[in-house]
């Protein structure tokens, strides 16, 4: 098809496909003697996982560029493939570093795997971090009560990968999955308290926040 | 205490303090014949709930006025001072209205009440709506998964909220403990994915994302 076909097929509007084949995110089409490139559905699974990074995971121009070289270099492994995008996800921090050593024997004691520099590592001390310096108690408990309740949802999410049909297809499935049902997650967390607040604050046994 | 002791003894700027004053967030102090204002633990309580609304809750200023305005109302019930707190932390979203028949069967098959005005329905539907769009089938089983799963979590942490001294410290708990342990829970959903991952898609059962 041409560009102006490609932009009907994709919605992503001519002048950021122009953008992106400039940029080199989008590799261009095949040229034909009709003096017209040649797009086709390579071009539209790549605009989709562009749409993807940038609209739901909100990555910048550089962190998109570096996810998908992983995903055309074929010598980077699939898990690791998945952990480039799912590390560009995360917003970078340092201040959780003070509480590292309690990180570790958190993910020691759960027995789960992940690099020493896995952003939500420095994620999760910082708000314990935080937490501290406003003077609450930390309950190594509650935080096992927290990653038991995550650990069999990550599961079921990490076996729904590979019905991916591509790299591409993979990559996308994890940033979608990850920011989306993050969102849901939370939705569904303060729906919980609300309900929980009724049943306990509630006027006679209680029914909404209205 | 004396306006510079107030300052120091919450650590929050003198400037800041004046701008407070002046827009009626902290209340005067009391006067004395020195002509001196005197402040006391009061003012300190009430700081502690201003840094708490704005640093972690990220509240504008005019949200802060209201949520500080149910905590000085006696009136207002503890559960709908919860909900005053817990609705202002949420970002506004209209999107999701159009699946809001799909959340209220949800919540009703949960059996959790919530306003129908609650802003976290509004995001639950519009994480749905979005995965619709890029074409995904959203599974209600694994909508009540998550549920189930946060369910618990949100028991326990209504509890803990009695032991709170005042509507104030309620107040400051429902704000930090909603924005700093969803950061835990958020960041530990994604460790547990990185350790699934590695042992579904690693090399040899596979270590990490290195």
């Amino acid at each position: 098809m041409r560009i102006s076909d490609l932009s009907r097929a994709s919605g992503v509007p001519l002048p950021t496909l122009k953008f992106y084949l400039r940029e080199g995110l989008l590799p261009a089409g095949t040229a034909r003697a009709s003096n017209q490139a040649e797009y086709g559905e390579a071009h539209l699974r790549r605009l989709r996982l562009i749409r993807a990074l940038t609209r739901i995971g909100g990555l910048t121009l550089r962190q998109v560029r570096e996810v998908l070289a992983a995903v055309d270099d074929a010598t980077v492994p699939d898990h690791e493939l998945l952990g480039v995008a799912q590390y560009a996800l995360e917003p970078p921090s340092s201040r959780g570093r003070a509480v590292a050593r309690e990180v570790d024997e958190l993910l020691a004691e759960i027995g789960w795997d992940a690099h020493p520099d896995a952003p939500a590592r420095a994620t999760l001390g910082e708000a314990i971090a935080t937490l501290r310096e406003l003077g609450w108690t930390v309950d190594p408990k509650q935080l096992r009560r927290y990653a038991n309740a995550v650990d069999g949802l990550a599961k079921k999410e990490v076996a729904s990968i590979p019905d991916a049909r591509s790299r591409s297809d993979m990559v996308e499935r994890l940033v979608v999955g990850t920011v989306l049902y993050e969102r849901i997650l939370t939705a569904l967390r303060r729906l919980a308290q609300e309900h929980h607040s009724a049943r306990r604050f509630g006027p006679g046994g209680g029914r909404d926040w209205s």
